[in-house]
């Protein structure tokens, strides 16, 4: 099966089988799942009656055709029935993955005149005289609207508001399990930007800080910048910034291998779209001056007249040596790709005209610009967007550890010392014994993450003076 | 004390007191609190040593200033002192009194990718290909935005929408408490209807119903005109029709108790607002037809030049012999009064001008037009907003259990129809044999109205052509 696509739990499925109670019926079963590739996780027994016993066979799959085909297998037994075939991640999506909860409870006459009529109103009263205090009596300290219009989502592109929605509600839960932030998904129905701008400011009273969401680049530039600067609360676009935190988190653990210096680098960043810009702009602040964006048409620079004025910007923190040309042309002689775009674009040949121990980061989703099977043979450090392989890089790792400093530090922005210093706190997680090839960048499932981020964003927010408050647990 | 304004836990506070180790210690702290009006609720040890104990005392009282006067009447005794002083309700509003929890656990790798990438991606898919099914993969099938511009809120008016937030968070306690609804509050800093309009159209793929609150008039009008014409989501101004509901529900317990038929009454209304107005197109649908509204300029009557194009269409429906003069004109022969507006706008010479079995619905807040123990002497059955007297009209009695049918059936509006089965369901949930004059409104915690009313709600709207399905639990 080594040529097969690999099965995953986000292809899980649970078929209801009804077996005739005879010797060996378990395995026949088990068997032409096997055959048919599936991968069985769970099994439990129903119920069961003299003649049959009914079973749930729990099977990673590798998509819906793969289900299909195990499910068409079993059936062709002789004696044997499916019952029922559910989607396990669809079953998880029913009505939603998040509710909105009480945080104390509201049965008796003394609780409901507390938290409602009468006792709200000299709440409400003490909120009026000092607006500020909104932030102590109120969700907003701990709340973040996740706002999409729906015109990037995942990999999927422009799917519109509702089709966004799975992913908002995934992306509240991982704020709430890894950074205990109240996070709630804001879809809009409108891609007009200064109508998403006016609509944010509008909300601002409820929440304390906004996460942009897949957004289409060019539009999500001129909603962060314009939301930055007319909002008092931090605004931060997941895809741009999130991305670049966590890239450059990985950088400063892959130089540390390789033993190379920043300000020597030689990079090819391919997508120059939202987030290949934000990693650019923060290689920068790392230190390295030559940066080289490629998109669709070739190496980005400033005798192209077919840049969009985000382009042309990028020429002017770009391409030092004014190089022009195809991708192939860019990578001779690069110490690093920084790979944002799509399927393919580069190849072995082109990693063999890299300069000495190469690093590859190849993170277009699900999959690589180039495989890591295919270039590991060739690289130093590898690593891609994808959870099957080593060196995962994960927005996870930054959003919820954030939000949560700016949150309890009431920081009015979130700037780039901010992103910096979680960038170097996801790096130092690792420490240089454990640092290898394979793991320079920390689990998503390291509990340690989102606490580092946070301590060190609200350092830096205090240093940089946009944080309104500190934190009483906060030690320095 | 009979005197004082009553305690109530809304007013509730904490003393932290260090008490001497000696004989009588705790009833000296007792009765200086008796003395002063105090109502100890608990009393809790915090820690002994040899020489002192530390207790906490949790007291009901009439205000802050009366939490003031016990603090001190306990510090003037000898040898006691009070550590810290706590208002229960600012407690429980530390931090927000609602949260946004997942609702299933995101612990493992294979939860990660059913619930985020890559697993949702199919789920997005699968809504891109058909958007109706975000009513069962999203959280839209259970979520209601409650929104509001903070300009009218309880009996404070207008406050803004920071100082608003903490009654739309109760409100969203209620909604889950009693109809397993999750409402999210969203306070906008606007004020312009049309803004407000749009706002919510591009709310709409997130939630599946709009509980509009505390917008003051002639605002609200438009904005719910405008967006149930605008929008495929139920939208409800909770003020105007969540009051009217439980109100008409009253009014039919009541006419049984008078034993007077609808179409006989002649009706008082004081307050020609958006519940006033609400309330007396409710009252014609129960086929009323003597209506006469009353505002801080006397009757409301087509000769009178300064009325709003709100009150001009109000003379439409009411008055139908254009009777003119004041409040205490308008009283005699009334055989309902139903007061939204402000105290003390009846007294007991207009009770006494009524006919008989009077019936009193004095339902300004926090004080009635009339007090209860002024009127009943007077009237055949009286209620109020309040929930220190009987028959408390209460919005929670509705709005739970009206958009918990709404969003079941997947109604498109809520309709004339959807309200009335409301009102005659929360009649309903009292027996002809329990009806009193003390008891024509169910208790707020009275468990089986909320699922009478999603019934009566769904059965409505399904009758109405506005249910897009049947729910699969439904019984007619």
């Amino acid at each position: 099966m080594s040529n097969s696509p690999s099965t995953s739990a986000g292809n899980a499925i649970t078929l209801r089988v009804k077996l005739p109670q005879t010797p060996n019926s378990l395995s026949k079963v088990t068997i032409a799942i096997g055959e048919k590739g599936g991968d069985i996780g769970a099994i439990d027994i129903i119920r069961v009656d003299k003649n049959h016993i009914v079973r749930d066979f729990t099977i990673n799959t590798h998509g819906d055709e793969h289900g299909e085909n195990i499910q068409e297998a079993i059936e062709a037994l002789d004696g044997f029935e499916v019952l029922q075939f559910s989607d396990r991640t669809f079953l998880m999506h029913l009505g939603g993955k998040i509710e909105v909860k009480s945080k104390s409870p509201l049965k008796t006459r003394d609780e409901l005149s507390m938290a409602y009529t009468p006792g709200v109103a000299r709440v409400c009263q003490a909120i009026h005289r000092d607006p500020a205090k909104s932030w102590s009596l109120t969700i907003k300290r701990n709340t973040v609207a996740i706002v999409s219009d729906g015109t990037a989502v995942l990999g999927l592109g422009n799917i519109g508001p509702e089709a966004a929605m799975p992913v908002m509600e995934g992306k509240a839960m991982l704020f709430k399990e890894f950074g205990h932030v109240d996070a709630f998904p804001i879809c809009l129905n409108t891609t007009d930007p200064s109508e998403i701008v006016s609509i944010v400011k509008a909300l601002s009273p409820t929440f304390g800080g906004v996460n942009l969401e897949d957004i289409a680049a060019p539009n999500c530039f001129e909603i962060e910048r314009r939301l930055k600067k007319e909002t008092d609360i931090p605004i931060f676009h997941d895809d741009q910034h999130g991305t670049a935190v966590v890239m450059t988190g990985a950088l400063i653990n892959a130089l540390k291998i390789v033993n190379k210096k920043a300000e020597n680098l030689k990079v090819v960043v391919s997508g120059v779209g939202a987030a290949g810009t934000a990693c650019s702009l923060m290689m920068r602040d790392l230190g390295i001056t030559n940066i080289i964006g490629v998109d669709r048409k070739g190496i980005v620079h400033g005798g192209r007249d077919d840049l969009n004025s985000e382009k042309r910007a990028y020429v002017d923190i770009s391409n030092p040596e004014n190089i022009k040309g195809t991708i192939h042309d860019a990578m001779v002689g690069a110490d690093l790709f920084v790979g944002l775009s799509a399927p393919g674009v580069i190849d072995v040949d082109d990693l063999k005209k890299m300069n000495s121990d190469p690093i590859v980061f190849a993170m277009a989703n699900p999959t690589p610009e180039i495989m890591p099977e295919i270039a590991s043979p060739h690289v130093a450090v590898m690593a891609t967007g994808r959870s099957d392989y080593p060196n995962q890089i994960n927005n996870v790792l930054c959003f919820p550890g954030l939000f949560r400093g700016a949150l309890d530090c009431q920081a009015t922005d979130i700037n780039e010392a901010m992103k910096m210093a979680a960038a170097r706190a996801i790096a130092d997680v690792i420490d240089d014994d454990s640092l290898f090839p394979d793991y320079i960048v920390p689990s998503v499932f390291d509990r340690t993450v989102a606490p580092a981020v946070t301590h060190a964003v609200i350092e830096a927010a205090i240093q940089t003076g946009v944080a309104k408050r500190v934190p009483g647990n906060f030690h320095n």
